[in-house]
């Protein structure tokens, strides 16, 4: 092995369209790349790039220090890895795949045990925009691991190391999923919304693009309130917010359009005004989400 | 009067926080203002800074051609213009008051019945923002009788004409409410996950930031789509992201944390799926939203 660091070897266990990608960037790079599959042919445009086919998964695993895991999911990396646990002591495990948190913590205790190291990750990224800047990875587990895998893993993408629970990048992927996806599902209504004065979806992209990057400005100042517990005389007051949400369900009501996707907040805004918090800002709306310890 | 635009008389009738930034911005351009509020005091700081105030409404209304209306609701519009009705002739109406759009539509209805012209508008600011380019104001109404007045209004913000249909202000500005409130809504949802693993707002917000930016571009893709009508062979497909969505819902259960926000999606994606659309685009979600003809 060569003490470079952009030559040290990698294998990927894995080869649907994020695990190709991720080998392609690495033998783009110069790493060495081992690559396994459960159906063969994934490995062929790969290895005429220069990666090697391992013959099995124990062949794969016992080829390098560090193998990425990019499997569909947590019950498939468990598949794969429990028979050939006894070739895991001393290597770097890390797990791209997308896993529950509580999946993630169990399988780094299950590869603690096997006396390897476990870095999760989750891949905010598309398969064509791995190697590009539009993509960040997450990752979470011991820090030193991290530390001596990063230079490989910026290779593959912004890499973010967010703590030692393995959890935690699993916990990050779905919260930003779940914030796009909320506000996608709210675009979508208001495409609905317009759409019933005869407003085409081009019509209506700048100004919503441009509503929502001011938003995007205005998160931090919920993030302040909720991080120091003060909802006290906000500028923007649950009542009045309940009062927006209820104009805008009755209106799509009125012009025939399910409300469904607002009922959530509505529901929330109301619970905080019933229990006497009318007055207190938007961000309190948290107190209700948020495990109460 | 003066024939400089700049130096046009304005009437103000609704002194609350935006109507007070809007007579403040219109001084400081050098427009003459008129203003009146039920609760007389409101005018006084304006007063201060050059306003007239007008004894009464039908005082407010004659004393120039234009007239803008910043109150607290649609009935109040009602019940102030109804009785100075006969003032209205040959003036222009500039209803900057949030209402429905119904509402909107049939206020238009009456002024044009008085002999006057009229404007909807929907003020996308805060009482702070007015007269700065973080503000954006809409219009909806006769394009002829907006590109009189559009010299002023870009006084209080930039202006922007989206149609003849005196509603269509009004359900651009609940779509872009909506549009952010879901955005909000998922954020605060997200925060309480993140939570779960001792993540603090702080930390959280860099990358929220970055992967709501990232969607936003990704927004124009929805719309050619939904402009197209062609859901087929998405990149992202239901199916894919109905599997996201039930493992963010799982995961929140998981966590105690309440899955409602993403509940009306999760509905949604599933009605899809049902209905023999797995395979479509995520885009194609709008069909179910929209109002059928």
């Amino acid at each position: 092995m060569s003490p470079d660091p952009a030559q040290r070897p990698v294998t990927v266990i894995g080869l649907g369209q994020m695990g190709t990608s991720i080998v392609t960037a690495l033998l783009a790079a110069g790493h060495p790349a081992t690559v396994w599959n459960r159906s063969p042919d994934k490995a062929e445009p790969l290895v005429a790039k220069g990666a090697v086919r391992a013959g099995s998964a124990a062949e794969a695993v016992a080829a390098g220090p560090t193998i990425i895991l990019t499997l569909s999911d947590a019950d498939t990396v468990r598949e794969i890895l429990e028979p050939v646990a006894s070739g895991l002591a001393g290597r770097t495990l890390i797990n791209l795949t997308t896993s529950a948190p509580e999946q993630s913590r169990a399988l780094a205790a299950w590869v603690a045990k096997q006396g390897a190291d476990y870095l999760d990750g989750a891949m905010m990224a598309l398969p064509e925009t791995v190697a590009t800047p539009d993509a960040f990875f997450l990752y979470s587990g011991p820090k030193e691991v991290f530390d001596a895998e990063r230079s490989m893993l910026e290779v593959l993408a912004s890499a973010h190391h967010l703590g030692e629970d393995p959890g935690t990048a699993e916990l990050y992927d779905l919260g930003l999923l779940g914030s796009g996806y909320a506000m996608l599902a709210g675009f979508l209504h208001a495409l609905a919304l317009v759409d019933t004065a005869g407003v085409r979806p081009a019509e209506f992209l700048p100004l919503v693009s441009r509503w929502l990057h001011g938003m995007i400005d205005y998160i931090p100042e919920l993030a302040r309130e909720i991080e120091s517990g003060d909802y006290a005389s906000p500028a923007s007051p649950v009542g009045m917010n309940r009062a927006g949400v209820a104009a805008l369900i009755r209106v799509s009501l009125d012009a025939g359009i399910d409300p469904a996707v607002h009922a959530a907040l509505w529901n929330l805004l109301g619970q905080r005004t019933a229990d006497g918090h009318g007055k207190d800002s938007f961000a309190s709306v948290f107190e209700l989400l948020r495990r109460r310890p």
